[in-house]
């Protein structure tokens, strides 16, 4: 096979669908989803057929457990796939929303029209219930998709593609709207990212190396999430029963999500009645404790941080903590080492919630509230495609409205310029 | 020169810079502007004596007229960049204003706060104004800038960064906020463009060549804009007193500017009414036109129009012109050769209208109004740095909001996620 052009035919094909996509009504985008339901659900026995052969071949290829189970479609996740297109489909319509319709001075009325990006590459690792929860975030928004799913999950993704494309035909939409690419061969991925002409945007979901390679690679923007290195501040006037509650949560509700707290703040006045507090409720949820100096004096049995600790996103139970002189010192902190993800302050003064609000320069920057609410479903998006640490197109969780651009529209009467 | 030392030494300076623009209240900011114009003021004798040196070594290396013209700083332009940088100072503030503030089910409150971009680059060709309005513009939207102008404006771009260091200082910002590159080696543009540590967006100014390389070879994100082949289409249902005056203005009000028409449409069933009166106006204007068979047959005298024709920007007192079978085929011409700037439909038709707003996939769509109404200045944005034919970020004139972004932020009172 000619890799480049078969990923030109793709993109080609993509880009003819993505115009009748974007004239597609609200109503037939959302029968498109609920019949993709629908067919999913009827496909239950042969998309679990399909994944045995890709978790046969992953555990005699050696993969870890946590890969073989992010791989495995059981009876719960294929529901779950089906719900989420169910509630995609629920989802008010961004496109053609208009907005800030006013007159200028010259007669014209000007605004702007929500509209679709065009063709979205979406670009990730063996979880194939992405397959179906991206289609469906992509078709609502009235783009047309190419996916390039993770090699070890190739029967389970072309299967569900099946079902997809199965729905879109029953309501007359494209079945080239939803394309997944056929081939495991690397090249594949080298082409979607530099095609232009075809492709307006590249999603890559999964580890940080892959999405660190295709930014590095692209000719088209990225949508990226690299990793995220949250931080809680507990202030000097903090109120400290809820500034525990806030930083357990923060750290202990879930570990291997990228909106966990990774590093403690603690103002050094407040950190003799605190730091005591809060490392006993940490050890007995088995989480590990680093510390600086500072911190060390008051939890003498805890390891010591290193420079290296500040700037790694754990993803487990550890957590660093580091006393600082005050709120400069913690805004300093953040600044040379968040990932720009989530950060919360814990205070009751108003001049210094105003001024973390205001300068600490990350995706979501919370007073008072855990970390772990950076997310999509948190923030009444429905759905997210992804959570962006960039600040350029979308910031923070990526819902439909991020597969959304605006065109500016003019409405007139016949005005020409003098 | 180590070029590549050199250009990372004014990107750490510049993001170090960044974060003291960030924080630099309204008052300041406006301050700094308005400090500025008046260095520029009294400037002016220093800038015409360094300009002379860029005019005469441009002339020596045997630049043609139009280039000397651009290149040139009279009395008149050096005040319109001090009017220029008051205009921006009297700009609202786009920077921490905060929208959207709802509250969660969770019981956060959930908005959006407006942020700079961080460190924005900015490369030009000789047009020394650029200098100052590129600056201000980054200035007031809280961005720190690096600037990179054409080789033969060194000197001149020199001495406005001079006034606009001294400006900066007069009001306590650091001067590094603003700096211009102090060579003309060309390697120095392939490092501002593959710093994503130290620079947000590049937003080249300059021709289609300049933007195209820059695009092709950046690893940060590009603002950019290719061509405006903009396309005015005149419906069956047009009122054609009203569609020959837009038709007319769309063309000849300027000439050399992105948002001129540069294709007219017409409906078949217009064309004998419409055509010739218009091919008198334009032919009185000194417009070359050239046209379809069809047009042809209406007006004998006018030359061919080729394929190439509908894809070029003439930018001149040329005009393409095609007779089409109604709505559907205007659009299919404007899919196939718009390059996404603007386009006009002229028609009383309401389902036209609807249609050709919904369908065109292009940065303004207007009804009833000359494509020449896209710009920055009539959308009520104050000024531009450019007009973007891209769709992620930033999409048609870009003002200050285009250089800003905006981060989520939340408000609680010790919410946990359970």
């Amino acid at each position: 096979m000619d890799i480049k052009q078969y990923m030109q035919t793709l993109g080609e094909q993509a880009r003819v669908a993505s115009r009748a996509l974007s004239r597609a009504g609200t109503h037939t985008k959302n029968q498109a989803l609920q019949a993709i339901a629908t067919e999913i659900r009827k496909a239950a026995d042969t998309l679990k057929a399909e994944n045995a052969l890709d978790l046969a071949a992953g555990e005699e290829k050696g993969l870890d457990a946590a890969l073989l189970d992010r791989l495995a479609l059981t009876d719960d996740r294929i529901e779950g796939m089906a719900e989420g297109l169910e509630q995609i489909a629920a989802l008010p319509d961004p496109i053609g929303e208009i907005s800030d319709m006013n007159y200028r001075p010259s007669g014209i009325q000007l605004g702007k029209m929500r509209v679709p990006l065009g063709v979205i590459g979406i670009i990730y690792e063996s979880r194939p219930n992405v397959t179906a929860d991206a289609a469906g975030l992509c078709l609502k928004s009235g783009n047309a998709t190419i996916l390039r799913g993770g090699s070890e999950a190739m029967h389970s993704n072309q299967a569900i593609a099946a079902c997809i494309q199965r729905g879109l035909k029953s309501v007359g939409l494209p079945e080239t709207a939803v394309q997944v690419v056929e081939t495991t061969d690397r090249a594949a991925v080298g082409e979607l990212i530099t095609m232009p002409d075809y492709v307006d945007v590249i999603v890559p979901r999964g580890g940080k190396g892959l999405i660190e390679r295709i930014s590095n690679d692209a000719r088209v923007p990225v949508i990226k999430h690299l990793d995220g290195i949250c931080h809680v501040y507990i202030d000097a006037e903090a109120d400290l029963v809820m500034a525990a509650d806030i930083a357990f949560n923060a750290k202990c509700h879930r570990y291997g999500v990228c909106n966990a707290m990774e590093t403690l703040l603690v103002d050094a006045t407040v950190a003799n009645d605190i730091l005591p507090v809060l490392a006993a409720r940490y050890e007995a949820e088995g989480v590990e404790l680093r510390g600086c100096d500072q911190s060390r004096k008051i939890l003498p049995n805890i390891n010591a941080a290193t420079d290296e600790d500040w700037a790694t996103e754990y993803l487990a139970p550890i957590l660093s903590i580091r006393v600082v002189d005050g709120l400069d010192a913690a805004m300093d902190h953040i600044t040379e080492y968040s990932s720009g993800h989530t950060e919360t302050i814990v205070t009751e003064n108003y001049a210094h919630s105003r001024r973390f609000l205001a300068e600490v320069d990350s995706s979501s920057v919370m007073v008072n509230a855990s970390t772990r609410f950076a997310d999509g479903f948190e923030y009444g998006l429905g759905a997210e495609i992804g959570i962006s640490t960039d600040k350029i197109h979308a910031r923070g969780p990526v819902g439909l409205e991020g597969l959304t651009s605006q065109k500016w529209i003019v409405l007139g009467t016949g005005q020409t310029r003098s």
